[in-house]
């Protein structure tokens, strides 16, 4: 098969499409959508996100140290994709798209209560790469809601849609589990495919 | 929906689950299967990797200080679960998978050619974080097979089961197409349903 070589591009695909949180100490409550995110350590468990200083987002994410994750269903691209689009400068996101602030554990920054995983983060350290700073962030608790447990008590978000994924500028919900972490090598069993 | 307050750990999804080649300069060529991935900025692009010191890929990595990043189909699923699973001590991954290994435009290590997107990266920071070490790159060349081209150009990873996605240790296809950025405030044609 012929390759094209283009420039460098951030062609990466598929990332999370997540919902981060600021709010408390004065700052007003805000979401801002990001698909720069990923997890960068384990032990501890931490992520980045990246922001352009530019965004109403940026200025709270460095004074607050610290933002929520939250982890939108597929059901919930329009929220997603309208937070992404519109400034809080201009906008109260939560009021305007109905969602509730959930109290963190850990942090002052608000959670949506209505997606289904909401990690709570506190910045340990900043660092400017070009159009975006990176914030790197440790995991510091989870809240979960409840619904997407299984009777085992595994997380289960495939119902409602699954988690939204985002490949090249478009929303996705994932599609079939095709199998999990080892199932190549487990030859007896075959892989797991969930029904 | 009553939630339930967990410690904090890795609970980002979905994310990429992608090859990363290295090769060249003496070192045989290799790949590791990295999900701690993401794009950190947009201009110049970059992405970081996150690997443990203890994998055989690490010293690779921090000699050559280049890599690829090979993005796969579902299909491809149990070769990134292998390549995952086996040390590149034990194993020739390319030869024992038969993947073919393409020659970077700008970097020594090795591509997939199988793979519809392969992202050339240079080390610009190696960052301690704990278990992780994070490789933050910039995406220097991309190379994209032909076939996943649609006739004006755009890519289109859509066919032969799309782009692999990972979320809490299962791997996924993509499924259906939500939208695309900006549908949500775009009222008069209303969401693009790909079909």
């Amino acid at each position: 098969m012929k390759k094209l070589i283009w420039p460098g591009s951030t062609q990466l695909a598929p990332v999370p499409a997540v919902l981060v949180g600021t709010g408390g100490n004065n700052w007003k409550n805000n979401l801002i959508t990001v698909a720069w995110v990923g997890i960068v350590c384990s032990n501890p468990a931490m992520l980045s996100i990246s922001v352009r200083p530019e965004r109403y987002s940026y200025k709270a994410l460095t004074e607050l140290r610290e933002f929520s994750v939250n982890v939108p269903l597929a059901s919930q691209a329009a929220i997603v994709d309208w937070c992404g689009v519109v400034s809080g400068r201009d906008h109260d996101k939560f009021a305007e798209q109905k969602l509730t602030a959930l109290p963190g554990s850990r942090i002052q920054s608000p959670l949506v209560q209505e997606c289904p995983l909401n990690l709570e983060c506190q910045v340990k350290d900043i660092i400017k790469l070009g159009s975006h700073d990176m914030f790197i962030a440790q995991i510091v608790a989870v809240q979960v809601s409840e619904d997407f447990l299984t009777g085992s008590g595994r997380l289960d978000l495939e119902h409602d849609g699954g988690v939204l994924g985002y490949a090249h500028g478009h929303y996705f919900n994932l599609g079939k589990c095709i199998g999990h972490f080892g199932f190549s090598v487990r030859k007896k069993s075959g892989p797991i495919i969930r029904k």
